[in-house]
């Protein structure tokens, strides 16, 4: 099958093997996926990912369990063991023997077919397309800010105006008392104000320590700095960036001002669903190009050029 | 009056001016002063001070408010504005105008006096000695952890066999249902088993990531990575070292094990009193080293060798 595969740099494949779906997972066709920001960090070695590469996608069930047959789905990115203490837990998401889609030891979504545990789906209900339900594990992690820290009240900024930094913005407004998104390029924070939302070049930013929550979701060192400068004593920073820190970086902040930051990463895949279906997050405008699978590695250079919010890959 | 000065170097200082009381000040006669590690990092140019140094003390009141005449005391750090929003809302500690005895903008307790604002000081009963009082204040700081995560029940490790480490292991001991104590000194460790608590050598220390509550004591940062990898996902990092992170470190397994960091510096005063007083924690073993003050150069040479867990500086 055509596949979008990761050995050192992106190639496409024509004979790449069909997945061979094991026991309790269902086979997918996939219809189109897209390309986040950890992808571009796994192309530069995060992980030491070979594979399929791809996470984010919606597509419709060939084979598997009868119940999902034909059924239009996205899916979870996180396959646990399903029997550790984490697991027994409810966390999932943190089993240390888990394999993650086209992240960790697992064939991901840019190819014409993959294989996912049935425990890991979610159907897409009618009046999401396909495009926004792309958006749908994106927009989970966003909720997951929701899970962890209660912004009833509080003045919320979040760093960052890419997809999670615009995903995160939009969640929060209305649900925060203020939010305010900061990030480098006008064009992605014109697309922010468009939706409502407060919006601010990094460049015009001075931090006040007067922040309740700050998000870092800019990717970058530079953004936790900015963050911790930002946010008032006693504030929380929620950590999205999985960016390695630059030189230097002094943590000493933390201490005097007593901030609390709160890694976060996966979130709730029906409540992400939810807010597209309910019309409450809008994610069309976010989309910056497409391409069919056959061009991927075009995607990719699109995707890495940073001028498109959202690259997305039309497989079928 | 004799002072131990610090203006690039710490010099004694013969003819340092009184200090003259506010209102609402109590001018106290110091009995004895400890030197901790905020001290050494401030020599090496921390908050930028100039000053009398020394913020850990105990004595005596000679003359203020009437109620305090007299009394044996220890005093809170931070002097708050007593106006503000964050001292309205009772975070007196994170007053942004706020001057810390022998920190920041205000004269220390290496001093034959010094002055104090009298809502700082709390009385120290009979008890509790002159040198057991001098670790009022870091133990307070050990006990804000426990203001600041739930330990009941959770399994605990504390990194760094220092003074600060020494107290937080001594207050969780017993609260928590787990402590392990590691640090790289076999002398150091021994005063902590020698008080009930498991020790182990950081070179025989293998993190693996199962541990619900790791504190930063080391005072390095190379105590943050270790306690990365040494919590559980969804864990607790508190974090009481001021120090610069080194160059390259890489925040990621916050995120990606979803870990939150609290930042962690003074706590409650009353509470670190009843410790001693009810004989829950001791200190007494923990004192390494005494000088009078007029050799007070020498103390710091000795606070500064890391033999020593305590040097107390005798002024009167």
């Amino acid at each position: 099958m055509l596949a979008a595969v990761l050995d050192g740099e992106i190639a496409l494949r024509e004979d790449y093997p069909e997945p061979s779906p094991g026991r309790d997972e269902a086979l997918i066709g996939v219809r189109v996926a897209g390309i986040c920001s950890t992808d571009l960090e796994i192309l530069r070695g995060y992980m030491n990912f070979t594979g399929v590469i791809g996470h984010e996608f919606v597509g419709e069930v060939i084979a598997g369990p009868r119940e999902w047959t034909h059924k239009r789905v996205v899916a979870e990115i996180n396959c646990p063991c399903g029997h550790c203490e984490f697991c027994r837990r409810r966390m999932r998401n943190h089993c240390p023997s888990r394999t993650v889609i086209g992240i960790d030891g697992r064939d991901g979504a840019m190819a014409e077919r993959i294989a996912v545990p049935a425990a890991n789906l979610h159907e897409v209900p009618e009046g999401v397309s396909d495009d926004e339900a792309v958006f749908v594990e994106p927009l989970a992690a966003a909720l997951r800010i929701l899970e962890q820290v209660d912004v009833a009240g509080a003045s919320v900024l979040v760093l960052g105006d890419g997809r999670l930094g615009q995903l995160a913005a939009r969640v929060l407004n209305g649900r925060a008392r203020r939010v305010l998104l900061v990030g480098r390029h006008r064009g992605k924070l014109a697309a922010a104000e468009y939706r409502g939302i407060a919006t601010r070049l990094v460049d015009n930013f001075v931090p006040a320590a007067d922040v309740d929550v700050a998000v870092d979701a800019t990717g970058a060192a530079s953004g936790f700095d900015l963050a911790m400068r930002a946010v008032r004593p006693q504030g929380t920073i929620i950590l999205k960036s999985t960016t390695a820190a630059e030189s230097g970086m002094n943590l000493s902040p933390l201490v005097i001002n007593e901030i609390t930051v709160v890694g976060s990463r996966c979130g709730p895949f029906d409540a992400a669903i939810e807010e597209l279906a309910s019309g409450r997050v809008e994610v069309a405008d976010l989309i910056g190009a497409r391409f069919p699978l056959a061009r991927c590695a075009e995607a990719f250079e699109a995707a890495s050029s940073g001028e498109n919010i959202k690259v997305l890959i039309d497989v079928q």
